[in-house]
């Protein structure tokens, strides 16, 4: 059985949240096809999206067309100012996937569907303070590049994603695929 | 007189390769659009480009709509195998951009079009012996993070980008805003 990782795009979503993580996990899976899993994008509607920079992505699912998600990566962006006030989306992000991942102001979203609470979280550097303002119980980690809390897993700012990324590839295919691919992107 | 930075699509084009000088370069000119820079992308016809690990990429331009570029980024992947060969297309990197810029085997571009006669240069570690092999007066360094040659600028693989692409602002506006946009990447 292949499990499905899936990246979440929306309207101002960050850049390289997106295409860090997903080259690390799209160059795995691809090169690596007996692990198991595969990677592909999905957004709400299934439309393309314009990023915070202004970069056009096209998504591969739509909410409705999309598999049965095991690990969902929900990146960053000035998209997520609208993404923590949106119930809709909070109760996607509540049932989305066994496995929650964030990257940059992902995690703000988390803490605003009740995904953090009482447990250890980062974020961009930025946005610390928020977290808390969100959720008071959140334990802010500060120093960490990014904080696995078991089926949550948030990441720091931006190219975080990037080591995020590279540890979900250890923690599902051990360290020497995480070294192999850490290679491959020259990171 | 605001000065263009193009970063080139074409199909198979690697994900990361395309958007860690995006993230960089365009963090730095809508942040700073007093520095006189932007930065867009373009493929030749113009139509969206499939990735070398699947994403679909909207370009801003074609080469026809494109503005009169000051730096190209060409960026590789697995499509560098067809631009090599491309007639077509090298005669457009002879005159594409008073500087031009490589990631990964878009040096290997650089190569066949003979912008490295005599020049140090580098790329992917796998394909730095194809570098020789395209044209053997190039001086390969392979320890190199990214090669700054003046009006030619090559870098390492995928990731690499991201660096030759902070060494860009820094050549332009300074190491000091080359900092700030490397510590709000949290690179």
């Amino acid at each position: 059985m292949t499990q499905n990782i899936g990246i979440l795009l929306f309207d101002r979503v960050e850049e390289l949240d997106v295409v860090g993580p997903w080259e690390v996990l799209a160059a795995w899976t691809q090169q690596h096809p007996g692990d198991g899993f595969r990677v592909a994008t999905v957004s709400s509607g299934g439309s393309p999206v314009t990023c915070a920079k202004g970069m056009v992505l096209t998504p591969d699912y739509s909410f409705s067309s999309a598999p049965a998600w095991d690990v969902i990566v929900h990146p960053g962006g000035e998209g997520t100012e609208v993404l923590v006030k949106d119930e809709e989306h909070l109760d996607w992000v509540r049932s989305a996937a066994p496995l929650m991942t964030s990257v940059c102001t992902g995690s703000l979203v988390f803490a605003a569907a009740g995904l953090l609470t009482d447990r250890p979280a980062t974020s961009h550097w930025a946005t610390l303070e928020f977290l808390e303002v969100l959720d008071p119980t959140i334990e802010v980690r500060p120093d960490d590049r990014f904080v696995d809390d078991g089926d949550v897993i948030t990441a720091a700012g931006v190219s975080a994603g990037i080591d995020m990324a590279l540890h979900l590839v250890s923690r599902f295919a051990g360290s020497s695929r995480a070294a192999e691919i850490k290679h491959y992107i020259q990171y």
